[in-house]
């Protein structure tokens, strides 16, 4: 009767939600080894299609805790009998019995929403590609919350490369929709990325202010500040003047290694990287500022701090025990969350006409082209935006049919707001159109005769 | 006291025992969750020389369903501790205490045999190189005794490439055994090979009948049906006239996928394979025949059929759960299987003269050469034909001697009918027996002066 | 309240602990399935940096026969979590939460010992490079224990490659320590090291005699058999004449394989191994000896000899399970050993004056220069001596400075008595410590001005 729930985003989740999981949590967390009753009988499995040895780990300790049996696939690429079959039919088989939850990580973007799609049993995105690492998110969230009390108004820096880092923009929004502020200290050259900022503006009101960093101390003395506060802007203006506001007390610090891997430049060193150590944490702005990193660091942090009361890392690892308990034991129901009040779920519309038009070529609806249907949500109406139900990229487009009349418009024709959104066929020009036998519209359409 | 079980081949089992099985499978398939007693302080070992991720997940489930305990070794043949090591001594240590059950996939044909000589606890075959994988042919007819109540008399077509998939071979011998009636329809080119014909036919008094296909409509538009029973002729012939056995309805497909991995050309997309879909499942002979595949599948398969109830592919990947659920408990002595009866044992002759005489290249006794004493079982006597006791391949020979008189014979001659089984001496030819040392019988023998 | 202990070296354990140690396997050994509670709730993590699976697998069935569960990651080196990051950074956080014992295998020598330093749970070395193996060599003791109901006076010989085998040496001490004497009959090359013998003199008092080997039959017949006994020279003295110690009994054999991976040569076949085989053990004095081998072997033991009762080796491996059910019950407190007698502990000395003195390449302290500061132990002061704290790998120096006087002096001064353990800084030369800034001492040292 009870439909299977997932955890693909952490937009799967309600703010009563990621509450009540922290209240499971924070109780595990008193003796992790006193729950060992709660998940016996069922089964994780984690299927890994990339190695993330750590992030494995976490969740099968977790599930063992939980005196739960774990199934590992960890390199579920390199075995044969993930040959040629499609994600869809190995996950099919796995939650037809085998496990009562399922672990994926997938280096695809949007691997782990199509795995839920055809899983029997709940599916916990444990990272697909560069796209979500919900848990780890979620983690974040928790060590503040444990450390601060509270994550609504705290003053949180985000350090080093902003710009490649998936934990850092899934951070940054998580951070915005439970009402802290951001202070963005990237190295230079490595901003958070401008589509991340839209979203914020977008989805959380937030709107970037230069700041004040100067008594950031050495912390930010190579780069600008910038504030993001989701609070609105005449709330905002009260604290700001022609400086840009100033940060006078920071409740955080989220260090993040440079991501070498995904530099256009390739792998390497990142010369004059920022590194945080006892001098750049001795000024007065930061002197409560509890440190994080997702881990693992190289040289970004150094030793001389691991002694430091405030560097709580690898306190901050060790949480996403308790956490990931909460998860697996929710989503396995044998932990109630004690709140009826649901995310609201975006509706997704099959791509039933054309190519696919997501444009991300690691896109599980692109590497897994021939089994997967493209999908789409709706990001808004006015102006017409949709992204990929997989990999939320934007979809790009130059005209729009209707898959019932027919009858392409302009994209920002006002003939659109009669149509259907689930008739709405996503096309690059007109030239498109005619050729998959759409009409152009009766008021004309740019690029046609 | 007790001697141990293996399951190497599905002839290790009796027919009552199978079916006990069955029973115990379908109690635990009404909630797999609640039996985690059964095995608790039990260890099943997975010892996988080749990589097989779902049937190790499969075997790992059920061991955990049954609240027993796992070891992992996903890939033996890597791993340093397998250098140099025979795989007699990794048995005799893994089953001296580490673990109380061992399942065994291995790339030679007969490595589970033995194994099961030289281990101390219960070895489960999960794949023996191209020879056996009993659970999976169990599974597959555990899945008809689901969906059919019965397995004696029903019609099974397989379908696709019936020349070069073990588990095809596996499955028409044990549902000859079973007494349900065979209808092959092979991907031209890929027919069922002579041998498996003829051991039907001698074990099991099949004879092969062509087969009017007319009402199977597309499924066997392209090649000749073929009708396998395992009744006597004389009853046959009541249902056949010129034009061969008229197949009316159908109760299974079962349907393989091409094994290009073993095809002679090498890997490849076999083109123009028979695909079954919605439209090829639509005559009235199928109309209520559930279809089955051993998965992985690519295109032999329509996705379009996988919401039609009568696929069952995904349910029978999910049922190898349970069935072996029952395997693992009863191999570990916490069920029983409420039957005395039990298949006769084939007795094993160590071939003392001369070389190995298997001519299977990838048969254990033949990679494994330094450490394995070659064994031979007697098919029959007369005429004299004798097996590989590890991979089942036929032994050729051109003479036989006696190992304690020292004398050969042509391989028919009367005279051998004096000796005794466990001193027949299986030799290529009459030179091969004159070098090492035998004597020609005063009959004489072909080849001899 | 109670410190953490490890199991880095077999010296971590006093005699009593030892002795505690095997009475709990003995326990164990009776039945290995009656002991599912013991560890309930506990998790082991194997973190192996290269693979050894009988190891691994060894110790995880120990965890789940205790009813403990485990974490695997079977090949660390490659997995991508571990890229980068420091083994010190990955024990504090999986220490820190998802296990509660460690058991590490490492390439690099002294690995255990660093993460110990780090691990807020226990440690146990499962092998770190060609260092120490120690619960191999308890399981060696254990069996011995077993066999014999006793260590102390018993003859042990060791065959086969004595100089390259990690096993022998750290079992040559630990018999040393129990009292048992050794008898060396090493494969011709391969006899046991100057640096191993040296520390059998100077920390057991073992004096290493010509022994007369004649009634060992064809085992001692092509090298020269030496007699290890920690008994004072006196003592022996009564046994021996000028043809050596006569052997005349031997409780055990304990024999090895070529470790030719080790060999300057390089992997390759050794020809004319000693093989052990039913003949060479037919010699009276060979009567009740107990064969033993760490396993796996090669040919160095016949097939032969598998079915003799003497014949150990397996049994001996399957003690494993046992006695590493003893030690990680004990480690996560699971067990007490009923002793209160603790070995001592070496201190340890942060070098943190000029470069690392250890020469060992694949020590820790230089695989992992970035994240470790070496440490030294002093093994003697009269001659000063000092090793390296994690390899153990004797320190050369020439002159010796102090820290906070900055004077330094000969590596054989009397003034080196007043300087304090922990101010001693062991320099390769003069040149060195005049470039580190020290000043020669006023009664001179070699070399300078």
């Amino acid at each position: 009767m009870s439909e299977v729930r997932h955890l693909v985003s952490i937009d799967d989740l309600s703010l009563p939600e990621v509450r009540a999981l922290f209240d499971h949590a924070a109780h595990f967390a008193q003796d992790l080894r006193a729950h060992s009753a709660i998940c016996r009988g069922r089964i994780a499995a984690s299927l890994f299609y990339e190695a993330s040895t750590r992030t494995r780990l976490s969740f099968e300790s977790a599930m063992l805790r939980l005196g739960g049996g774990i199934l590992t696939a960890a390199d579920m690429r390199t075995s044969s009998a993930s040959k040629g079959e499609s994600l869809a039919d190995t996950v099919r088989v796995v939650s037809g019995g085998y496990a009562d939850v399922i672990v994926l990580r997938h280096p695809s973007e949007g691997a782990a929403r199509l795995a839920a799609q055809y899983s029997e049993v709940p599916v916990v995105n444990a990272g697909d590609g560069s796209h979500e690492h919900p848990t780890q998110t979620l983690c974040d969230l928790y060590n503040l919350w444990v450390e601060r009390g509270r994550i609504e108004g705290l003053d949180v820096v985000l350090a080093g490369d902003l710009r490649y880092s998936r934990t850092i923009h899934s951070f940054a929004y998580a951070l915005a929709r439970f009402g802290a502020n951001v202070v963005c200290v990237p190295q230079p050259g490595f901003e958070l990325p401008g589509y991340v900022v839209q979203r914020l503006r977008e989805e959380f009101g937030v709107e970037p202010q230069r700041a004040d960093a100067s008594r950031l101390g050495d912390l930010a003395s190579r780069s600008d500040a910038v504030y993001l506060t989701p609070q609105k802007p005449h709330q905002l203006s009260l604290f700001t003047d022609a400086r840009g506001f100033s940060i006078e007390h920071v409740d955080a610090v989220y260090m993040t290694r440079p991501q070498t891997e995904r530099h256009p430049g390739g792998e390497g060193t990142l010369e004059n990287y920022l590194q945080l150590g006892k001098r750049t944490l001795a000024v007065e702005s930061l002197r409560d500022a509890v440190v994080m990193h997702p881990l693992p660091r190289r040289d970004e942090i150094a030793a001389d701090l691991d002694a430091d009361p405030r560097s709580i890392y690898f306190k901050q690892a060790a949480r996403g025990v308790p956490i990931r308990m909460a998860i697996l034991g929710w989503l396995t129901g044998a932990l109630d969350l004690a709140t009826s009040q649901r995310a609201p779920e975006l509706r997704a519309y099959p791509v039933t006409v054309g190519a696919n038009p997501c444009p991300n070529a690691t896109c599980i609806s692109r590497t897994e082209a021939r089994h997967v249907t493209p999908m789409l949500r709706l990001a808004s109406r006015l102006p017409l935006r949709a992204h990929c139900a997989y990999c939320s990229h934007e979809i790009p487009f130059g005209v729009v049919g209707c898959s019932t009349t027919r009858v392409f418009h302009d994209r920002d024709s006002v003939e659109l707001r009669k149509v259907r959104s689930d008739h709405l066929v996503f096309l690059r020009d007109a030239a498109e159109a005619l050729r998959l036998g759409f009409t152009p519209s009766v008021r004309g359409v740019a690029g046609t005769a």
